[in-house]
C-alpha cells in the first residue's frame, strides 16, 4: 500500500524531499503540500497536490496519512503536537525545537499516546559509511571505544548570515547526535576551544574545538572547519582498546596527474549525503507505513537541544558544562533497539 | 504513471528483479511472472501478481508495458523477437542470444521497428565508481586513453560447474562491454594469454590474460581470475597520454589493527554492484515509461557476442582474432548518444 | 677529516647509536666509550675503542672531538656543563635535563661560551615524513597552521615499569618538540583530558588527551595512547586555513587477502624512525665537525622540560596551566634559522 | 678497514656515485678517478684522489681495492675482464654488455676465476619497497605468482635523443631484472604490443606493452610510458593465487586542498631511487671488502641482454621471441642464494 505524505514548508529541503518521494522512492506518494508562503507552495507542487492553507489543515487531512515538516525551527514545536495528537507519524527537520522546555513537552505528549511517531532528520545515522564504522565498532572486535575524533570541514558559508554561535547550534548538533549513536552513549558535558582564527570569515570565529564528555568517560574530540575552501570534508576515527577504526575516503576516480595522484573531494553536503537522505526516507516511509517510526527520536532531538545549548555556554564560560537529561522515558529505549537495526 | 512490468524467468537473478523492482524502485509494479517452472513462480510471485503460463502469453498480455527477461540464454531470442512484435521495451539479462546470427536478427527485427526497445543486462555502466571515471576520461584532462587495464577477480567458482570457457564467455563481456563504453570504441581483435595456473582451480584454466584491441588503437588488458579467494575485486585503470585514472577502493571502514591498516574488500557481485543493478533498473523504468530504450543496446550485445567467440577462438589458436563488425545501424547511434548521459 | 667521538652511556639506545657510527654513517668513529657499568662497556666496545673510567675523562680526552650522552636523564646536566666546558659538540638524548633550573643552567653556560654545542635528540625532526609535511606548511599554500592532531600510539608498554606519568613526562616532549617545530611556534599553556580508560593496562592511566595552547593562537590536539595493541602508530594532520596536510601511512606493501586490502602498521619506534636517527647523526656528524651543532638546541630541550612539568599539573588540577619561558637567548634565534635547513 | 675505489667514468651517474661514496656511505674511501675527457676528471675529482689516464691505468692501481665502471656501454666488456684479471670486485652499471657474446666472455672469465667479483647495477633489488613485496611474496602466504604487473612510467624523455628502442634496450630491462628477481625465475620469451601511440612523442613508439613469459608459466605483464607528464610513477603488483601484494604510493605528505586528497608523485627516478642508491652501494662495499660480490650478477647482465634482444626481435616481428640461456654455472646459483638475503 501506498504512503500518502504531506510537506509542510517548501524551502530548499522542503523541496528536496518532495523530488525525493516523488522521484527516487517507492510506496509513497506526496498527496498535499502546505507553505506560509502560499504562491511558493502552488509554484512547486506538481499536479495532482493539494496545495493545503495551513499545517492544521494539512495535518488533519485525511487523506495525510504521515507528515513531513520542513518549516523554520520555531514552529515545529506546535506541528509535531499537532501530529501526535492526529496519531500521524511524523519526519521533523532539525532542530526539532528550540529549548529544552518545548523538547520536554513534545516528548510527553508522545509518551501519553504511547507510541513512537516522531523522527528527526539526524540523516547520518543512515549513511552507509557511518553504518559500516558502527558495525566494526558493535562487533567488538576492537574492544572499547575510548576517543572519538569527528570531523566537519565546510568550503564556505555565506558571509553576514552565517553567524559564530552556529557551528555549534547547526553543526555541532551532526557531530552530537552521531556521537550518541555510534558510541551507544550519551553525552554529560561539553566544553568549547577557540584556536587561532582562520582570515577567511573576518569576524567569524573558525575553526572551532569542541570536547564532549560521554556517560561512559569516552571523550569526543570534534573539529568544526566552516570555511575552509576545499570542499565538504566529513571525518571520523574512533580509538578502541586494540585498535582504530575511521571513515573512507569518498569512492572518487583516483586520477595520477600533475597534482599528484588523488581523489576528489565532495563539493557539499548534498553530493556527500545524498544517499544518506534517501536511506533515511525509505526506512522512514516504511515505519511510517506501520503507524510508527524507526528513527532518531524526540529524545534525539532533546539530546541535540542540550548539547547546543551547552556547547553556547561553554564557548562563553570557556569551562566544562555539564548536561542533565531526564530520565529516559521506557519509549525510547525500545526506538533504540529497533533504530539500531 | 506506474510502469507495469512481466518478468520471465524466477530463477536467482529473476527473484532479485522481482524484490528490486517491487521493493526499492518507485514508478514501477510488477503485474505478471512466468518461469518454465510453474510451480517455481507460484512460490515467488508476491499477492496480485499474475502467474502466465507461457512467455509469449506474458509479453502478448494487455497489461505488461514492459518486459523482463531473466530466463536461460538460448530461449532469450525468441522472446527478444516476440516484444519487439509486440513493441514493448524489454530488459534483457546477459547473453542477450548465444550466436552472431541470433544478435544480428535481434538488431534487425528492432531495426525495422524503427525505435529501440532492447536494453541489455550489462550493469556496470552503472555503477557510480564506473561512470565518475569515464567522466574524468570524457572531460579530457588527461588526453586520449591509451592502456585501459580491466582487472575482475573472483574468490571462487562452483567446483565442476564452472568450466574454462566460462571466464571468456561469461565473464570477459563485461570487461568487454565496460572497456567499449568508457573509450567510446570498438574491439577490432583479441588475443589470449594464459599464465601458470592457480592450483586452487584443479583442471580450471585460471587466471586468464585477454588483450582487446580496440579500433582507435588502444588496447585493454584484462585480468581475469576467478578463483582467488580473497574476495570479488574489480579494478579498472586507463593510462592516457598525460595521467593515469583509476576506480577506486570500495568505501570500507578503514580498520587499523594487527592485520595493518586496511579496508575489506566486497564478497560478492552481489555486495559490489548493488548500487549499479538498482540504477540501471531506475534508468530502464524511466525509458520503458517513454516506450523506449537508452541503456546499453542489442548493438552491445551483438557486440558481446562477437568479443566472446573471438577470445575463445583466441583461446584454441593463440593468435591475434580479429574481429568483424557489421555497419553499425543508425538506429544505435542515438543510442549510444543518449546512453551517455 | 673523520670525527672522533665519544659515548656516555651504553644501554639500548647507546649500544644503538654504536652501532649507527660504526656500521652506517661516513665520517665519523667512536673511539672512546664510557659506562657506569665498565663491564657492560668492555663487553660492548668494539676492538681498537678505549674504554674510558669517567664521563669526564671521556669528555676532556683529546682524542674525543665530539661527544654523544646516552646516560640517565639525572646525570645529563653535569655532562653537558663539562662538554660545553671543554668547547665540545655534544649530542644529548632526552630528556635534556630534568628540571627548569638545570636546563636554565646549561643554556646559561653554552650562551656564555658563545656558539652552540648542545643538540638534543628529538629525532623526528629528521623523519623525512614529517619534513615533507613542514615543507608543505611553509610553503604558504595552504595557509596559516590553526590545528595539529598529533596522534602517538604505541603497542604496550612494559607492565608494573611504565607509570602513569610517562605519557606526559616521556611521550609528549617528541608531540610538543615536533609541534613547536611544525609550526614555528612556542606553546604557551597545556590542558590534559582523561578519556575512559582502557582495560588492557590495568592501573594506567591510558589513553591521555593533551591541548597545547601555541603562542600563535594555534590548538595542538594530542592523543597518547601507549598500550593500543596493533602497533606503533605516529600520525599527524594539520588543518589551515584553506587545506589540511598529514603524514602518510608509512609505504609498506599493499596486500589483498582475506583480511581486505591492507598495509603493515610499523611495530615500534626503532622500525618507524630508523631512517630518522640516521639522517639525526648524519647531520650531526656534519655540524660537529665543524665545532658546533644545527639540530634541536637547549632552548628546545628547556621548552620540553617546561611543558612535561606543566602536562603534569594540568593532569592533576584539570585546568589549563600556562607556560612561561624566558626571553630567548639570541644565539637560539639563529640555531633555529639554521636547524630550519 | 676502510675500501679503496677506483671510478671509471665521471658523467651524470659517475659524479652521482662519487658524491654518495664520499658523502653518504661509511667504510670507502675513493682513491682514483678516470675520465675518457681528462679535464673532466680534473674538474670533478675532490682533493686527495688520484686522476688517472686510462682504465686500466687505475684497474691495475694497487691502491684501487674495487672499481665502479660508469663508462660508456661499449667500454664495459674490456674493463670488466681487465677486473676480473686483477682478481678485483668490479661494479659494473648497465648495460653489463651490449652483446651475448661479450656477456658470455665476461661470465667465462669470472667462472674460471671461480670467485664472484662483478655486479651489475640494477638498482630496484635494494630499493625497500620492492624487499618488502618480496618478502611478502617469498613468505608464501599468498600461494604462488602468476601474473606480475610491472609498470613504468616516466615524466618525458629528451626529444630527438630518444628513440623508440630505448624502452626496449634502456628501460625494460629493469622490469625484467625485478621480475626474475622477485618471482625467481627466469624469462623464457617475449611479446611486444603497441597501442595507440601518445601524441605528446611526435615520432616515439610509446607506451609499450611486454609480455615476458616466465619459466615457471608466469606472465609479467609490462607497461612502459616514457613522456606521461605527471611525474616518474613506478609501479608492480603481484595477482598470486590467494591474493594480491603491490608496491605501495611513495609516501608524501596527504594534503586536501582544491585538488582534492592528494600525495605528490616522484619527479624522476634520482628522487625515486635514492634510497636504492645508497643501499646498493652499501652492500657492494660490504661484499667488495671481502673480495667479492653479492649483488645482481654477470649471470643477471647476461639474461639483460638476451631480454632486450629478444624484445626489439619481438617489437619487429609481432611474435612470441623465445629466449634460450646456456646453462647456468654453479658460480651464480651461489650467487642467488647470497643476493636474496
Amino acid at each position: 500500500m501506498t504512503l500518502q505524505v504531506g510537506i509542510i514548508g517548501l524551502g530548499m529541503i522542503g523541496q528536496d524531499h518532495l523530488w525525493r518521494l516523488t522521484e527516487v522512492l517507492s510506496g509513497v506518494t506526496v498527496v498535499a503540500v502546505a507553505d506560509i508562503d502560499r504562491n511558493r507552495a502552488l509554484g512547486v507542487a506538481p499536479p495532482g497536490v493539494d496545495v493545503v492553507d495551513t499545517p492544521q489543515a494539512l495535518i488533519r487531512s485525511d487523506k495525510v496519512h504521515a507528515v513531513i515538516i520542513c518549516s523554520w525551527g520555531p514552529a515545529h514545536e506546535e506541528q509535531l503536537l499537532e501530529c501526535i495528537a492526529a496519531g500521524k507519524p511524523v519526519f521533523c527537520e532539525k532542530p526539532m525545537v528550540t529549548s529544552e522546555a518545548a523538547a520536554l513537552r513534545v516528548m510527553e505528549a508522545e509518551v501519553a499516546f504511547g507510541r513512537r511517531l516522531v523522527q528527526v532528520g539526524f540523516m547520518r545515522r543512515f549513511d552507509a559509511d557511518y553504518r559500516a564504522l558502527k558495525a566494526v565498532l558493535d562487533g567488538g572486535s576492537l574492544g572499547l571505544p575510548l576517543i572519538f575524533r569527528s570531523v566537519h570541514r565546510n568550503a564556505s558559508v555565506p558571509e553576514g548570515l552565517y553567524t559564530s554561535d552556529m557551528p555549534l547550534n547547526d553543526t555541532l548538533v551532526h557531530d552530537a547526535d552521531i556521537s550518541r549513536w555510534l558510541l551507544n552513549d550519551e553525552i554529560s558535558g561539553v566544553e568549547v576551544r577557540l584556536p587561532r582564527r582562520s582570515r577567511r570569515g573576518k569576524d567569524l570565529r573558525d575553526p572551532t574545538i569542541v570536547l564532549l564528555r560521554m556517560t561512559s568517560g569516552a571523550i569526543v574530540d570534534v573539529e568544526i572547519s566552516v570555511n575552509i575552501a576545499y570542499g565538504y570534508d566529513i571525518r571520523g576515527e574512533i580509538t578502541c582498546e586494540t585498535g582504530v577504526a575511521a571513515l573512507p575516503n569518498r569512492p572518487a576516480t583516483v586520477i595520477s596527474d600533475r597534482h599528484g595522484v588523488r581523489q576528489a573531494i565532495p563539493a557539499d553536503f548534498r553530493e556527500r549525503f545524498v544517499g544518506a537522505y534517501d536511506q533515511e526516507f525509505r526506512e522512514w516511509v516504511v515505519a511510517a507505513g506501520k503507524g510508527t517510526a524507526t528513527g532518531p527520536s524526540a529524545w534525539d532531538g532533546y539530546a541535540a537541544t542540550l548539547v547546543a545549548d551547552a556547547a553556547l555556554r561553554a564557548a562563553e564560560s570557556g569551562a566544562h558544562e555539564p548536561i542533565r537529561m531526564k530520565e529516559k522515558p521506557r519509549l525510547y529505549d525500545t526506538a533504540a533497539t529497533l533504530a539500531k537495526g
